[in-house]
């Protein structure tokens, strides 16, 4: 008999198909490759030029910016969603709302080597990473016409990247998108109810039952969360309530690319190197920090093709119980 | 400079990339192939053992309950998502919630032709798959425990379809999904402020300008959405008001059956016959007609990768402004 079970913070309902659960083996795999393809890659050292100047880059001594000897560069992306420069200018045409498409769109390319996935970096690298998206919401902060910033990955070209050399994405929007709001009403709901975070809670509930941690260190968690939409969907949650992710002490952001890479090893080991999305959830820009909101990272594994249920609905089936994903990703012991 | 623009339904905002439009032939296409694979195919007439035993079929005179001289029939689906018998024992788990998966999961087989694709059908055949929606969903509404039927087509093997005969699906729910909770709770905004149906409004304003309205005809509008999340999708809407599918009148079917296949005729001409996901959105089965909600037909080509930014937001990106789609949609003649 399967399962529904609720988020509880969206109350989005999700069909856990316990009868036919699939294991790890049972899904089509896409292998993201690990030998370049050899195509010209723009992100790579020598070929800065072919990338706008970049807006931030952590190089070791006395390397030019916008030339080789760098570890991490942030530059805009070439082909942006949105252009920085101009107004909202919102206006109605009849019924409807428009304005313009005013925000940044920008790309972290997180290594020199293009042969190396995020999975691949040393921890340092991944801290590095971290650090750049936390320099770049603070930035981004100042400009108070943008109340959202999304930070993301896409890892292979069945998640959506187009390029294979590793990076990761930044959009910065004059909205706070619907997601984000839904998921901030839902926590706000509960703390209404309980004066307590929802995500705090979950966090607490998660670590004493132990049946859906995946990680478990003095200041992070990573599940497999309850409702889990996905197949080998994992959060990555810090301890201490904090709504938004670049408030994290740089302290906090050591232990935290260890758990990340420690996550994706264990991910690529379990699912054979799949393509997937990285999301970090934070609380909009320009609001102060709050008590009910509580940041974290949802990677979600490209297991399967979403159909038109999903769309129409927002109801997903995730043919693999949680419990036997974190099973699987603890099991999995990564060197 | 690209355009935010907000659907009046639910407040999601859409980016329409208005700079760097992309035209049908700047996609990646995959056509559905419309010769058969030649694999073995359950829905075909003389195959009626490998189905469970039907729910309905409309037959000529004298052929006999699951056996050939149908020319539609609709079985459980034999993987279902979601089962029947049972009670929902609404339980907790902690702060969680669960509750048995209780439901129906039927497939609408819409031809004894195994090489037709709905598009392909007469208008009578599509027609008849319309009772079918209209039959099954009174039928199922007589059980109180379900809340909500989703009325779904996948088509092509990209868009979620794993048989090729053409097919649609129905998956009834014991409770409404969040989308549709979503896009109730929005109109009813609407219609408080208003005293006026949302989707009434839209209607009218489309008719009125054109640019977006791929077909009119006197009882249906097919029309390129204002705020469309994906390239070229497509919504057929009934003029007059009525807010559940289920309560059609029969003589209304015949001109949707039409309106329904010239759309996809026109979608297959464009896009090079395009997998696609049709969804019908109705009103919950245990409400009764509302003034704020009204049902419709969406259709989503899929014609590109979702990735990371649109998951973790809500936050679509539309390449293609909905009125370059309706023109290319309109200007395409098919006999």
């Amino acid at each position: 008999m399967p399962e529904l079970r609720k988020d509880p913070v969206t109350d989005r309902w999700v069909i856990i198909a316990t009868d036919r659960a699939r294991r790890p083996a049972d899904f089509v795999r896409e292998p993201v490759p690990n030998k370049p393809s050899g195509r010209f890659c723009p992100y790579c050292p020598g070929n800065e030029s072919k990338t706008p100047p970049e807006v931030i880059a952590y190089r070791g001594g006395g390397s030019a910016r916008n030339a080789p000897g760098w570890s991490l560069r942030v530059v805009p992306n070439k082909f942006p969603v949105l252009g920085i420069e101009g107004d909202l200018n919102r206006e109605g045409e009849g019924l409807f709302d428009k304005m313009q498409g005013i925000g940044a769109h920008e790309v972290v390319i997180e290594s020199p080597d293009h042969a190396m996935s995020m999975a691949d970096l040393s921890e340092r690298a991944i801290e590095h990473v971290l650090w750049a998206f936390r320099d770049r919401v603070r930035d981004l902060k100042n400009d108070r016409r943008l109340r959202y910033v999304l930070l993301f990955k896409n890892h292979g070209e069945s998640a959506g990247a187009t390029l294979e050399h590793s990076h990761s994405q930044l959009i910065a929007l004059p909205v706070v998108p619907k997601r984000v709001t839904e998921e901030l009403e839902g926590a706000q709901k509960y703390y209404q109810f309980k004066e307590r975070c929802v995500f705090c809670d979950i966090i607490r509930q998660e670590l004493r039952s132990g049946t859906r941690v995946v990680i478990e260190t003095d200041e992070y968690a990573a599940i497999s969360p309850y409702a889990a939409r996905f197949p080998f969907e994992t959060w990555i949650l810090p301890r201490q309530h904090r709504s938004h992710f670049e408030d994290t002490e740089p302290g906090q952001l050591k232990n935290l690319a260890w758990v990340l890479k420690s996550t994706l090893r264990k991910l690529e080991k379990v699912l054979e190197r799949p393509p997937y999305n990285l999301l970090i959830h934070t609380a909009p820009l320009q609001e102060p920090g709050t008590q009910h909101y509580h940041w974290h990272i949802e990677i979600i594994p490209k297991l399967r093709r979403v159909a038109g249920f999903e769309w129409g609905t927002g109801f997903y089936i995730n043919p693999t119980p949680p419990e036997e994903s974190a099973q699987f990703l603890r099991d999995a012991g990564v060197a």
